[in-house]
């Protein structure tokens, strides 16, 4: 045991320590914090003054207006809280449209609708701020908000905010990678904003090019876009731009149209790489008669002003240099600021992304949630040892003593037992003792151990050590609840259920009564988690989070007493709410003139211009009011009538 | 004579000077250039290389996409030219509609069009450059632009474009009178992206205000609007911006409605002061009832960041502070840059405002045209002296003479009789020897003289040196067309023709066969001077200005031979073209509240919501394309169903 050793040796290296008996305290003292042990086990909100003030309204603070935030207060219905929504931009945006206004296919306004406006006729008490939050104090439940409003940076309006919940979705920015020029150079497709610069940006590259005293190599320059990222937004970009330019600049443009030329820029093999392998080929076909550029393969690794440098990944790592006039970048999302800062606080300071658990709640915190493209759910694995990061602080008295070593025993055994008689391994990275205090302080430390035991046990209920069909299949629904890799993995393998897994493992496929032991029960489950993947940073996913979170919250005080979630295997009872499941409603990938790839639940894949309908008929249901519905379907109708505008505003 | 005093004076006083005889050199000298005597006979167009060069297509370069640039290009038919169209926007703007752009009434690209759709099915060869004119070279024919759009200022694209006739139609800026402040604190309105950021400007600061931790003085500051300027346009503003708050911003931001103001600042008297009294009257009864404050007779001295200083008028000149949120100019417009450069270089640097004659023509060019904002018809005035300043070379032989009174007298006889033997006033302000060439060179002079000597002269056939009836009713149709205020005074005194008026003066009414001398015609027509006055810088006459020259352009191979304007009083037959003439077809001044006031030709007044749907329907009419008119006829349904966005995009 790693973490016995080294706490012997440092008992033993520091001598005054090393004649210290520390000896527990008793009642309010022992183990005083030890949060995610709790935190593990659902969502379980403590309010100091709940009892005293049952009148007072619940302050729930929103971050951010995106599809998370924004599917969050469109479904809260409980009034009982009072809703502080704090975003620095005033609407709500329906992004899977920016490529489309990037062009202006669809115009910026049609695809936004204020914030205000939704809010507006809920019964629930929702007040919006225009700011930016830059902190979180997890600790003191306040937020820090910025609000640059008034349009002097010497003029900021600082707002700190408390809050008992705090809904964290403030999505995600541009990853450049660190890539040298690309945060000076490119233009990014997150925001409108961003669309809107890269719509005049088009018509400055088409209006400069047209100028006299140009070499053709300086127009073919100008008029080379470089999209970089095969993924669903690059890839519709680079069709609508080509629509764009064939469609309607060759008509106004008609001297400087040969020198157009569009590269698209893709560091794996293919385009569209998480689709369908038909949809991929489909759409490098097609950009292949479009006359698309396809750089599959390629890295970027500088970007100039004037050149944009790529490297083979493969084949030697050949460089080469392209001059472009424009490049939109477009290949994953990277972690905010404000995110980053929170994320050291409560201990993920290591992880790429906000960690929460199944019900949404972030890992290391009580009343924080955080959902769409600012976190990820970390689920839960069966077999893999689980690393926590507690704090303890350990209440002592100190008295000599010379058993070091039996002391330590001593703290793990006592540890062990607060924890519920798990089995885990201890491994602390810093043991301070605080000499004013009188605290040991073992922080930062971690506790790993298996959920599978935890489960093993919970079924076992006679404690025979061993699992009977009949044990199983009482906890079967809980399982597949709690670990859904476990219900994947069994649909993959074509198992109806769990104890034709088990029956496999034991290679007795005839006996109708399989028992098993926790090895067996091991080496059956051994490969589920290998289902497990994270969900996709997508408008689908955050919108179904913020809708399963609001959900949730209406139902907070019913669900207190009549929990419906599933067994808490380390612990009593059920937990509180079901945990968040996304259901996957399929997938589009415009292609350009017209024609639109889809995948579908189920593997279904379509492809053409019936699938185009289908993505207009979806988006336009899809969109978050009437008016901004009756905007979009107009700017369709007047690009099929009018073509797109040129105008370079 | 004082230029003879001068010219004496300036003999006596150089002794080397005073004896040398000049002698005129004759055939190829004497007069060299004496241009405006000839520009002021309307166009004449010299091009060196016509002759040898009859194919080549001559190069008219526009300045300008604006109301007369527009106008001009979508009037041109003549296929003889190579049209260079240059403007640092690359679009026409329907800039009536801009009040409706500000608060969302209509989106910014709804009144857009961009100018190669608009060039573009025409027969004309017609180019667009998307840069700025910053330098007219008059005398070399070419004009300097440059072009922004690489986006780095290191990175400027210089264009030199020569042209046979230049058209200038660059506009105007908005007029900050120099008052401090005027430029950095406040919103002006002139152009598209003006009204876009007033659009996001009072989003902004209604988000501002709905802020935590204000004053309740602090809100009412930042909600206090301030419009500079009781114009169409100013009026106009204040009226949207009063609808969208009280029809949409209140829905949503209902906690700070009561702390918003609109306040309208005005120098004179009333607001709306060049409409019917009627018309002012209901606006400002109208914006009372509305809590519109208007505050006339004040004039703004100063504005800060934070503060607006106005000054009363009358009444001891109180100063008032208003703190604001924000302040719109629009109180007129300003000559650009180009153009006061430009006004220089062609001996106007006087002036406020460009001058051209009647025929578009800027006077002391013979091929540059200027129309719509910024430039003025400098109309010809019948009694008033009018001042040329020409430039005379005169070649010389130096020999010794004494007589110097005698040779300042020949020099100006000689003159007198090259300009056609009229009766004129000379004061030269530079007289310069040149040694080496051996000229005279006379220049910033002043010739001036009465153009109703020269009507007399022309009129009096038989050179009776008095006029019949019959000789006057001969040339009264030229005279009317030539110098419209004649006809205009006529008008007003409710006289038939002018042979009344002679009648008038002489105080003989029985008397059939009138006969006057040119002291009885100058006594009669002594007042018709007061009828004139500048066209406003208004879209329409900018419109028809363009259109008239385009027309002019049209038919100016036609004209030369067959000429269709008046008599040339000054010269012999006709000017080609007929003077560009107004047509005013009237004025709307939209009110806010659905209602509209509108003043007709023929003084016909007409007030409320009638009136808004005809503002309607004239505005749907005259806008540019059908693409733009149904944009903008759905914004208006739109805005009906839907009301105003208020996204801060």
């Amino acid at each position: 045991m790693t973490a016995i050793q080294r706490l012997s040796r440092t008992f033993r290296e520091n001598s005054s320590l090393a004649k210290m008996l520390i000896v527990f305290t008793v009642g309010g003292g022992g183990l005083v914090a030890f949060s995610d042990a709790k935190s593990d086990d659902g969502i379980s909100i403590v309010n100091p003054s709940e009892a005293d003030d049952k009148n007072k309204k619940k302050r729930v603070v929103v971050l951010g207006t995106g599809w998370a935030g924004t599917s969050f207060l469109k479904n809260l219905k409980d009034p009982s809280y009072d809703v502080q929504v704090i975003s620095p931009r005033n609407f709500f945006a329906f992004t899977p449209l920016l490529p489309s206004v990037t062009v202006g296919t669809v115009e910026a306004r049609s695809i936004v609708e204020p914030i205000r406006n939704i809010v507006r006729k809920k019964n629930v008490n929702v007040h919006y701020w225009e700011a930016e939050c830059y902190r979180i104090d997890a600790k003191n439940k306040k937020v820090y908000c910025r609000s640059h409003l008034a349009g002097d940076p010497n003029q900021i309006e600082e707002i700190v905010v408390d809050y008992d919940y705090l809904v964290v979705s403030v999505g995600a920015r541009s990853n450049t990678f660190n890539i040298p020029g690309v945060a000076e150079n490119c233009h990014f497709l997150k925001e409108i904003e961003d669309a809107q610069k890269i719509r005049r940006k088009i018509v400055d590259c088409f209006e400069r090019a047209s100028l006299p005293n140009l070499s053709d190599e300086e127009r073919k320059k100008i008029l080379h876009f470089v999209v970089v990222g095969g993924g669903p937004t690059g890839v519709e970009f680079a069709a609508e731009l080509h629509d764009y330019v064939t469609e309607d600049l060759v008509k106004l443009y008609p001297k400087v149209k040969d020198a157009v030329k569009i590269t698209l820029v893709e560091a794996t093999d293919h385009i569209l790489n998480m689709f369908d392998k038909r949809i991929t080929t489909f759409a490098e076909e097609k950009f292949q008669r479009d006359g698309i550029d396809l750089k599959t393969g390629a890295m970027v690794v500088k970007v100039t002003d004037k050149e944009i440098s790529t490297k083979q990944v493969k084949n030697g790592g050949e460089i080469s240099n392209l001059p472009y006039g424009m490049v939109v970048w477009s290949t994953g999302i990277g972690t905010r600021p404000v995110i980053m800062e929170f994320m050291k606080q409560v201990g993920q300071g290591n992880r790429r992304v906000l960690a929460t658990d199944e019900w949404l709640r972030v890992e290391g915190t009580s009343d924080i949630y955080a959902l769409g493209d600012c976190a990820t759910i970390n689920q839960r694995k069966v077999m893999v040892s689980f690393p926590y990061r507690p704090n303890f602080v350990i209440k002592t008295l100190l008295i000599l003593n010379k058993n070091l070593d039996l002391l330590v025993h001593n703290i793990l055994s006592f540890l062990s037992a607060s924890l519920g008689g798990r089995k885990m391994i201890f491994d602390f990275q810093k043991m301070i003792f605080d000499f004013q205090s009188r605290n040991l302080i073992l922080s930062s430390g971690l506790v790993s151990y298996e959920d599978i035991w935890a489960i093993f046990q919970k079924a076992d209920k006679d404690d025979s050590k061993t699992l009977t069909v009949k044990e199983f299949q009482e906890t079967l629904k809980d399982i597949c609840e709690r670990y859904p890799q476990v219900d994947l993995y069994l649909k993959n393998k074509q198992l109806s259920s769990l104890v034709d897994l088990l029956k496999d493992s034991k290679g007795d496929s005839a006996k109708e009564s399989v028992e098993v032991n926790l090895e067996e029960f091991k080496a059956a489950l051994s490969q589920v988690d290998s289902q497990m993947k994270n969900l996709p940073a997508t408008a689908q996913v955050a919108a179904q989070q913020g809708s399963y979170l609001a959900d949730c919250f209406n139902r907070m005080e019913y669900c207190e007493e009549n929990p419906e979630g599933p067994l808490r295997f380390r612990g009593e009872g059920r937990h509180r709410f079901r945990p968040f499941r996304y259901k996957h409603l399929g997938q589009f990938a415009p292609l350009g003139g017209e024609q639109t790839a889809a995948q579908l639940p189920g593997d279904w894949v379509s492809i053409g211009h019936s699938t185009q309908w289908l993505w207009y008929s979806v988006y336009a249901s899809k969109l978050v009011s009437w008016r901004t519905r009756a905007l979009v379907i107009s700017d369709w109708g007047r690009r099929f009538i009018f073509g797109r505008d040129s105008s370079g505003i």
